[in-house]
């Protein structure tokens, strides 16, 4: 197996443009983040999200490669949705007690802006906390301070197995 | 930086476990479908989207790996959200004249179960084509039948530079 | 109280418009509906609501009068909104077992088309039934039939008192 | 026309409960606000909205009775939604030049808590001011100060004819 991924990457690699060679640079950079366990998750790992949070917000960031765009060359819509649900779902999470967990049941989200700069940042909110379900919202800004999207998710509590 | 980047691969392969080293043959598989254009954009290669089209509906199927999990070991709302705003984004774009195209303003997503099987399904129909603005919806279903969840988005028709 | 309510109806009609004669008949015979029962909510009987029923999907149809307009003079997002809502719900409570209830927790409506002609009619629709929720679809027709607004909605299954 | 309207009257005061006469007589009295422009919609009258704004907020006060319930006895979802679309529509029209209107395209409305009390009071802000769409959030609040429902909104900028 490790032979045969030898032999990926040299295809890969093969004729790659520098924009390709920088992609692939970052993606198994971001795969070895999730090894060493500073991402928890593939995902997290491959967008190098960091997060700062309190038991108010979690707040994430995300540097822009290409990696994250759509076919038109701007920031996939669903890139921008991962980074909120994983913004939500973290802060959802980290407020409930030892055995229990939140799951997203609903997800809505409003476009405002082009992706485009360094980084995105998210920051998400708890605005209820019900005893069976929870609502939070999240606002998403890129490095020159403009809101890009704006979001409102429910989550259900669910008591882990 | 190929040099790196060969160095990079034994960093990850080193102490890789099996499920570690079959998502990496997946990453770099689908980071080379990307460069032979077999996918649009590094994440529907990433996520081997496979499609099928007509003028009223696109579909899309995504193999299930642990790639596409959030930290809790299920797939992440925010995949979900990637192949919904993909077929969606798809099928809006392929309904415009030359020189339009077609951009998320809203997607509002109901995650109904968990994510597990061989691969998840998502069909994209037209709702409501308008001058300006449209609105589609999205179902997903696992491998075993069971719909995961629904969507509505809008897109704003714009004239492409 | 009585002789008050004379005196208010006086007042109503003094220097009124036939259209407002028109409306202040419509009130009165809808909140008529209501005392005997026809309707089950006063609001749903000054919106005049007429209901078709079966297991797979309710039906509203509420004619269009000034009643139901914004200071716009188009019908007020909230009162499609309204229809929507009674129509779902209707259903969704109709689905389940004696001592069940389902009560809305999210809703969330594309407004299509401007509100006009001689009525406005509602489908509903089950799209998912869970142990905890349900998720319900709606589209408003008009009476040309142009699709005015197109609607999803979630709804928690709570046992009644 | 008025004598018939005198006999409707007669009807609907004919074993009329005491919540059904005071149901009527606000009923009238909102009636004849719309008539004397004190509100600028019938609905506005019947729901006896009172309003303050500024160029940031727009509060809407509605003191609760039961011609808001739905069938179960407690305030009916297209009610709160009609608060909602009303205070985020009046703000977003006062935010646009002369000669210009905002319609609503999109409402979502997380419904948290039962509307009891004496009144239920929504604040509408703006979120996003784009040149082709504006993004309004609301939260509802009931006079014991728990919030009972938010919600956000997209609105198409359009000229008026």
């Amino acid at each position: 197996m490790k032979e045969q991924l030898k032999e990926l990457l040299e295809n890969c690699m093969d004729h790659a443009s520098t924009e390709e060679l920088e992609v692939l640079t970052d993606i198994l950079r971001g795969f070895h983040k999730k090894q060493n366990k500073i991402n928890s998750s593939y995902i997290g790992g491959l967008l190098h999200m960091e997060r700062t949070m309190d038991d108010k917000m979690c707040e994430l960031t995300v540097p822009l490669t290409p990696l994250l765009n759509n076919s038109l060359g701007i920031v996939h819509g669903g890139m921008t949705a991962t980074i909120i649900d994983s913004a939500m779902g973290t802060l959802a999470n980290s407020l409930l007690p030892e055995g229990f967990g939140a799951v997203t049941t609903q997800l809505n989200i409003h476009y405002l802006s082009v992706g485009t700069g360094d980084y995105l940042q998210c920051k998400a909110h708890i605005d209820h906390k019900g005893t069976k379900s929870m609502v939070l919202s999240a606002d998403v800004h890129r490095s020159d301070g403009k809101k890009i999207a704006q979001a409102t998710g429910s989550f259900f509590i669910i008591k882990k197995k």
